[in-house]
């Protein structure tokens, strides 16, 4: 059918399973289609479409929540409800978000981006309904690899206890994003394993029945027994434990089965988990044999061949840290890696390949990996936890009571610091220099290119005075030539990169470019402008700021990152604190609301980030100082 | 035997069982009489004399390492290793911790306060041990409670999957602070009730070899059976699913039972969780009959009577923030609560035995409690989550991730805030302004007194804005009169408190009577101070701030919580952002460490935040501006 014509998902009403699989059938060609111009998710939602299919025919969105965890597998929801007229825009700047959206649809009533929210959600939304007297039905969907991150475990227990009518369609598709982790994962295989859950009960319970002994010799205990067959051939006990009805495993592909289960959980009081079995990237060869990933989020591609563009440029980011990593693994034996599912994106499997025993992937669980990784460095080791910047905001409260009051010798990496683009508001990195600046024995560094950051890791692994992180942003290098050798760069000394009489502009990392260029430009202008590679932003260069304010030099502080609590904030105290009053200082950087997806240069140009605003800026400040002064 | 004379714990070597319980004896007399005059945690200590015991007999410490998840029950193991003389200055001022302390004994590996960490830092902790190829055990004892935490949950995934070796004692006390909380509560419970797990494995292994169904048609699952009978009686199959060895239930008051498992686990490969159950306040009448938490943690007390020492004084800011809430919730049906196991401490109780269906308590859980209010505030909820400054840490990333992005209506009530006191570094409330001012779309009050306080709850029931918190110190108010109407208190608008015209001092909350002290000793040497309620964080009073910027008024702003990122660098922000680049302006509050135990009053003059200083800091300014102007 033409999807595009789609306008709300209450079509899907009078389709027949037969329907329901042709609709299937061009929903997956139009993802495939449209995905290998725009790219995105696929795999992830090649894998839901029956399942979303079913929801959307079973129950009644938006009266009935939907809760897409993660949220990257909500396409086809989106088709489904009028939105395929704008997957030639995904996840392009002010284009179609890549994950649930409330101002885009009603039926979108649940923002993801973030793994494991939505189950206390859901418990959010289930508990308001009872209040009300509602009687809708509340349906997170979330993955194997998003139920081990601890706030679903917490919602699970909460919600379990409570009793509460909430249906958790348990998506495992054997794969997160990376080959999951954990008992939990290896209990979910168990199931899958196990064959029909049901089946097998009945057929124990009619046995148990004629076995005499279970009616004698135990026959105090014998209702226990009875209750525990279900324990029996498997083991959805976990969850039946947690005071769930456990359904499953149902086949995910598979309409009949999904069908007959959803409507069995959608009038099983108190809360339900369906444990539905998808094949990530399900119709599409190429995606189902990528058992690595990429085909769970990727650029465009060529259809036929499943071969995926690369645009050629130099390493990445996340793979000079790997590289210069294992390099100084080989010679300090104390060095192990963490990482909370993301080996892939933060470069740590190819870490592991070297050093197998000294890799961890501890699944979702920043948390945790945060503070093992304080644990590991009680005992003398240097644990590195690479992490993204959006995603380290989970392990705060660990960073301030396990790791920084302690003043543990624990190195973040983090990677995909500043904006990053195509991901948007969830996933934006620019928060990190405001919950970490403020926690005491925290450092902070920032590398201005690839060969710096090389510099850095080693820094941060000689580093032993406590926890020390360096931020990096997501994607490539300039190409820029790589030092031989591996060196020390002091913490709280910055390098100054363009000489100049008349202004400084101290800023970092990606910033670094846009400032030459409007200092070049404002040399053609006659301004001579000072830049400054204020790589240390915890400490701060206090000889070179003491400098700048007695010289009475007017200054901008220009940054990628959050303006409130940032890097120029950092600027500002210092001057206060030393009584420096009359500094003519203005700050640069992202404002104070979320920035959506886009991207990258669109982003900075909305925000204003660009060099010909900073120019513009530091003219309207000189005039102010000769003003003033 | 003197306490005070044991410098080491291996001392217990030798001890005959007898030998123990003598001592067990003495320790509890010990803690009931020093408890009874410094105050302290008696309930949980009182619990865990056998254990702690038996640990220090059977293990080597600090060889073996002892993690006290939370840390509160650590005081057995403190007077083990040496610190008995210690006890008459227990959470004083430089005195002993009342949690582990690395810097007091090496036998504190690992420093605790918050919950739920203990798991993780143990699997730290085990894991450098196996790559650097030891052979000691790593032992977290963790409570009931604490085991909802998320982060343990994502621990024992962990710990369960790589099967490394950790012996986990989960000591259940049937309660934490609270009655406990959720699904695992109720397994525990189970667990409790069914009886010895060894013995119902035995037997029922030796019956179902006899029973031929089970060799005849199930042959093709008999294995299967055969591995399922763990799971027939007791329910320690959660661990055991989770790939733990499960043994229990323990008597935690029988020292044979204790021994005879803990060596059992000692011996075993693999992560063991010994399920020991104890009774908090053991030993001592008054705490063992009070269930409802009063001995959990408390002040001082008469020994004989168990009375509880009561100091008369002003309602409490908990107090007046649940009887407000309360007399809100009558008219507005949307108003539910949200506690993360703290009831008694935030004041909830009280408002859940008027609306019982209203309350949720949902265990050690903030993340969890954090999303789920933000659940509940997308059905058009007043959802309000009362938590502790230093906890909400803990919903960080659910702040920036669910509640601001989507800007909800989710109200904060934040409890504690600012220097906590006796419970020391891991409590105090410094951070909150520091953590959530950058957050996009976040409103934060705190008011100058309990009068204030009940306005400001008022006024964020109403906001229908977004995110909005409130923040006010643990402890009693000043006893002023209550307004009777509650009136909105406006966003963004601070309150002249004083008139002055020299200098103008910005300050909020606990530091407005040290900022109107100074301001009177000012005013007798001719200095002449404003005073202003700074009361509105976020936003600033902009037109308060523009006005003094164009007076070129000398300001000073005192706050306390953390110096860098705090309200003082919101002014800055303020004016530089709007280019007042001259404006005189220093910053007091709370320097870029952590703030160990002691009395308020004590930590504020330790740090320097008195009337005193502030007055000097005053007169200090005053010239300087004069010189600069």
């Amino acid at each position: 059918m033409d999807l595009q014509s789609i306008k709300e998902p209450t079509f899907l009403k009078g389709f027949s399973n037969k329907d329901l699989e042709d609709l299937a059938k061009d929903i997956r060609e139009f993802l495939i289609e449209n995905l290998s111009v725009t790219g995105g998710h696929l795999g992830p939602n090649l894998g839901v479409v029956e399942l979303t299919l079913v929801l959307h025919q079973l129950f009644e969105s938006p009266k009935d929540k939907f809760l897409w965890d993660v949220g990257h597998q909500a396409y086809v929801h989106k088709i489904l409800t009028g939105r395929a007229d704008q997957f030639d825009q995904l996840r392009q700047y002010k284009g179609l978000c890549g994950f649930p959206k409330r101002s885009e649809s009603k039926h979108d009533v649940w923002e993801t981006g973030h793994s494991s929210t939505s189950l206390s959600a859901a418990m959010g939304m289930a508990l308001a309904r009872d209040i009300k007297g509602g009687s809708n039905s509340v349906i997170p969907v979330i993955g194997d690899g998003a139920l081990t991150g601890g706030m679903a475990l917490e919602a699970l227990n909460h919600i379990g206890h409570e009793q509460t009518d909430v249906i958790v369609v348990l998506n495992d598709n054997e794969m997160s994003i990376a080959p999951n982790v954990g008992a939990l994962h290896s209990m979910l295989g168990r199931m899958r394993t196990a064959g029909k859950y049901q089946k097998a009960k009945d057929e124990l319970e009619m046995l148990i029945k004629k076995i005499p002994a279970f009616g004698g010799r135990l026959a105090a205990t014998a209702e226990r027994v009875k209750d525990s067959l279900k324990y029996l051939l498997v083991s959805g006990m976990f969850f039946e434990e947690m005071g769930f009805t456990y359904l499953g495993p149902v086949d995910g592909h598979d309409l009949e089965d999904l069908k007959k289960n959803m409507n069995y959980a959608k009038k099983t009081k108190g809360p339900v988990l369906v444990h539905v079995i998808t094949k990530k990237g399900k119709g599409y060869a190429p995606a189902e044999n990528d058992a690595k990933g990429t085909w769970h989020g990727l650029g465009p591609y060529k259809i036929e061949s499943g071969e995926v563009v690369k645009k050629p440029g130099p390493p990445s980011y996340s793979g000079v840290f790997a590289e210069t990593l294992k390099r100084i693994a080989r010679q300090d034996e104390r060095i192990v890696a963490i990482t909370a599912a993301m080996p892939g994106g933060t470069g740590l499997d190819k870490f592991a390949k070297e050093f197998p025993d000294r890799m961890f992937d501890v699944g979702i669980a920043e948390q945790h990996a945060t503070t093992m990784s304080a644990g590991l460095a009680t005992q003398g080791m240097k644990p590195v936890f690479a992490v993204y910047s959006t995603f380290l905001q989970r392990g705060y409260d660990q960073l301030v009571h396990d790791v920084c009051r302690q003043n543990l010798n624990v190195f973040f990496a983090i990677d995909r610091a500043g904006l990053v683009g195509a991901d948007g508001e969830t996933h934006q990195g620019v928060f990190d220099i405001s919950y970490l600046r403020h926690l005491p024995n925290m450092k902070i560094l920032n590398p201005k290119d690839e060969n710096e950051l090389q510099h850095m890791i080693y820094t941060a692994t000689c580093h032993d005075d406590g926890p020390i992180a360096v931020r990096y942003p997501r994607g490539g290098g300039y190409g820029i030539k790589m030092d031989e050798d591996l060196k020390q760069i002091p913490l709280g000394e910055w390098d100054v990169l363009k000489q100049g009489s008349d202004f400084t502009i101290l800023t970092f990392g990606t910033m670094i470019p846009v400032a030459m260029e409007a200092a070049e430009e404002l040399g053609k202008r006659g301004i001579h402008v000072e830049v400054v590679n204020a790589r240390s932003i915890k400490p701060l260069d206090q000889d070179k700021l003491v400098d700048l304010a007695e010289n009475q030099r007017p200054i901008l502080t220009l940054e990628e990152t959050a303006l409130l609590g940032g890097f120029g904030s950092a600027v500002l105290e210092f001057f206060h604190e030393n009584h420096y009053h009359s500094v003519v200082i203005e700050r640069m950087g992202i404002p104070d609301r979320y920035i959506e997806h886009g991207s990258v240069p669109e982003l900075l140009e909305e925000i204003g980030l660009t060099s010909q605003n900073v120019a513009a800026q530091v003219e309207q400040i000189i005039p102010r100082k000769r003003k003033r002064a």
